[in-house]
């Protein structure tokens, strides 16, 4: 068998079943393994970015990894921004980059580049296979290294002699999935001690304890404590909605966090670490934590916090179940001619949002106003740009609803960040995937207008300045863009407009988007 | 001042005139620099790969750098892949990167990543200021390192902190443009010798020498030799057309290439490294360059290979202008009702583009056929996809009409390449820019499925290995896609369609799209 062969069946063999792709010559082999594997789906993306992004989106349901195909150096390139946002999320992917073959690369042709160097930044594994022997070896150990540390990147790169080369049969048994370390008891006694000397703790939390059950043991905990339940402002992944306990997410910009953590005197950091500033500004710490406040860490990310909280909560002698806010009874309908804003998106989404769905936020100062609105919707996922890459939403969707065919999957989308991997639409029309899309159209990079404003500069600036924000000349149709890739796509202008246009794109199949106006 | 404003002073002063950017927080202080120093003008770009690309294209016609800014490791990104294909075509860039604060890096905030690392393998420079009294003169070495080597680009990284706060004034005095360095006078004897004993020598030329007045060099000496005219295959810049000495380019698969350099003994490299093949097959060897020919370097890229080709024509007697093939009549119109193809896209446009007209091609399978009917068009630049990452041509096409606002500008994508970076057409859009986009619709990957069959991998893959290479479901709508970014667009199905189309477009203002039917 060909080496492209062993690989993709040893990736299948671990329970790889989905590869995002943009290939090139030099993946020619690996292109016909993927074709000869009845248990692997290969899914083309017309930008890597789409391919990194949608990865990202599924490893976030799907807990576990999609495999990437991409050329060489520049297509890797091209998917190091939703590779860092995954990195960031601790998203398992196992990212497959095609090279020149072994002895073709001393001639230094001209997609020659140093794949390693490009590649390290965004991978928490790196690995060059260099002897045909370890083939089998090497893409397992890919596989197992996707899921340490709480998850990430697993960068493989294959030389295409590799992959087009005879090798002697291989059998790599796929080991058992590695799990998340226990945290050990001394820390979790010592937790217990501090947060019983503790006068105003908050319970600090991230990565699995945004999840359901770890919301559940972190809201017995918080509750039995009379503590703050706090999240970290972009997890990886939330459950929300009817059902669910409730964290506040703590506020972007310092000011706002400052007052989430007033008084605190100890941070108990559950796969979160200690919360810092997005961005410096000038004379500002960098540093979130309340003077006078303590962090602690439970367990970092990579850790069963879920357990060490639980326990923290048994310890304290909270009840097996948290308290709910009552479920709140839909939004009613606003206005109907009431001009569009991002709080009537969201009210329109409390209002027709199935159960089980999920939302990928790549919308900086809109998706916010819609995440305050479904607070007691449906039960949800909602999945946060966790690492600043914009250009994550759309893709981010395709692979949500890759992994979860059955839920309805929203993406929320500036129409900044939308512009950055709107090839992700095609793939949508492509795969026929149950994915709304809205873009919110302020025409302006609104969220550098803000900063602009905040470092005091907004004053002392022009026309120039003001130009490099705005996306006002010419606006963009996103409405012919969708339509251009294959997706149907309706434009807003009002509350009512809105709410019709998401019960209709909502109840149809395949991808749609909607223009929500809010300029 | 702040450090901002020196920096922005400093690049003006060095004769930078334009910046291509999407910034983002960590930016706002080099925005608001860039509004007060109105030397500079400032571009603003919907992804960062139209900002690479543009600057490359700027740099290819204008033979001076541009700036680009980013937004930290991902934005930075992004911008990559355009960047390997300007490191390729030397193409002088000032590659700016904006990075946390100094301060704020230990924090590991969500956007932190290992910036060098990223940037390393595209840039013949780099370098991050970490001194403030070290900012004039750092700039200044970015400028100068952008033009040596024969050009390349000068990654620049300006920590936030830097950019904000005050610093003394610096002057570091704009050095004087590095020049080419002069080919030692030995080399040239040597090649004189080599030259006068090789029975089948072929002049085998790169970067400058495929400019007009290297053309005319290289020409001189080949007639007077009786020797091939040969260049690479993807010059940075090709002068062409009526009036200009006409080269064979060197093919890109090897058969071609084997036959393009039959029975060389010698190949003198000018300005062009030994030819090797684009990528590697099974059973074929990497260098093209034949068996029984030596290659001789009579000058690399960053050494004045012009002034040494003159030379070796002077010493064999040429005389001082080579001959020119007679100027041809245009071609006729093919019939108006056949099916368009790319022959029929170079007939129409040696009919209409008129003289000085810059064509940016980044249509890998369809591109060659227009290359060939442009053999005596009015005199034109081709600039060519030197590094073999797609998504250039309309990219390039932005900075090529910025660098030269008189000259009609040509972008020839396929509608793979198109896809990757058609956000271009939005910046086409705002800057009014004089540029007719042409995509080729055969949706499809054509060239992976020339490469699939020769791999002999046709006949034992299936539908899932022909689905990764088909653009065909859904076919993009690429009179949509242009018109949703603010861009004139037709469909044209014959070759009269065409040629009408391409006549309208070339007489408009502003950009243009065609859609080139050909599948």
């Amino acid at each position: 068998m060909r080496g492209a062969d062993l690989i993709v069946r040893t990736l299948a063999d671990a329970g790889v079943e989905l590869c995002f792709t943009n290939p090139g010559t030099s993946e020619m082999h690996l292109v016909a393994a993927l074709d000869h594997e009845a248990r692997m789906r290969s899914v083309l993306v017309l930008f890597e970015g789409v391919a990194s992004g949608a990865a990202d989106g599924y490893a976030r349901l799907a807990d576990k990894p999609a495999a990437t195909l991409f050329h060489l150096g520049p297509g890797l390139a091209n998917g190091i921004a939703n590779l860092h946002n995954a990195r960031r999320a601790r998203s398992p992917i196992v990212n497959i980059v095609g090279d020149h073959a072994r002895h073709h690369r001393i001639f230094d042709a001209p997609l020659t580049s140093d794949i390693e160097s490009l590649a390290r930044p965004v991978s928490r594994w790196y690995a060059a296979i260099e002897d045909p022997a370890s083939t089998a070896e090497i893409t397992t150990t890919a596989v197992a290294q996707s899921f340490l540390d709480g998850g990430g990147v697993a960068s493989l790169v294959v030389p295409a002699d590799i992959a087009w080369q005879e090798v002697q049969d291989q059998t790599a048994r796929p080991g058992n999935r590695p799990g998340r370390a226990s945290v050990p008891e001394e820390r979790i006694a010592e937790a217990a001690e501090k947060l019983k000397a503790a006068g105003s703790p908050v319970v600090f939390i991230g990565a699995q304890a945004c999840r359901e059950e770890g919301l559940r043991a972190a809201g017995r905990l918080a509750q039995a404590l009379d503590a703050r339940l706090v999240m970290e402002t972009f997890p990886a992944r939330i459950s929300r909605g009817a059902g669910r306990v409730s964290a506040t997410r703590l506020q972007y910009f310092a000011d706002g966090a400052a007052q989430d953590l007033k008084d605190a005197d100890l941070l108990l950091l559950a796969g979160a670490r200690a919360p810092v500033s997005f961005f410096a500004y000038p004379g500002q710490p960098s540093s979130l934590v309340p003077e006078g406040a303590e962090p602690f860490l439970l367990g970092d990310a990579g850790e069963d916090v879920v357990a060490a909280l639980d326990a923290l909560a048994d310890h304290f002698g909270a009840p097996r179940e948290p308290a709910l806010d009552p479920a709140m009874a839909p939004p009613p309908l606003m206005q109907p001619d009431e001009k569009l804003s991002a709080p009537a998106v969201g009210m329109a989404l409390a209002r027709h949002m199935p159960a089980g769905s999920v939302i990928c936020d790549d919308s900086t100062t809109s998706g916010l106003g819609v995440y305050f609105l479904l607070e007691n919707a449906a039960p949800h996922e909602w999945l946060c740009l966790t690492g600043g890459a914009i250009g994550a939403g759309m893709p981010m969707g395709v692979g949500a609803a890759l992994a979860a065919p059955e839920r309805k999957v929203i993406t929320l989308n500036g129409d900044g960040a939308g512009a950055y991997t709107l090839q992700a639409l095609w793939t949508q029309a492509r795969e026929n995937l149950n994915v709304v899309n809205i873009v919110f159209a302020n025409h302006s990079y609104l969220i550098l207008n803000v900063e602009l404003a905040r470092l005091g500069l907004a004053g002392e600036t022009g026309g120039k300045a003001r130009a490099m924000l705005s996306l006002a000349e010419p606006r963009m149709d996103w409405v012919k863009l969708a339509e251009g890739f294959g997706v149907a796509a309706s434009h807003a202008r009002t509350a009512g407009e809105f709410d019709r246009a998401l019960a209709s794109a909502i109840s149809a199949s395949g991808p749609q988007l909607i223009v929500a106006e809010i300029a």
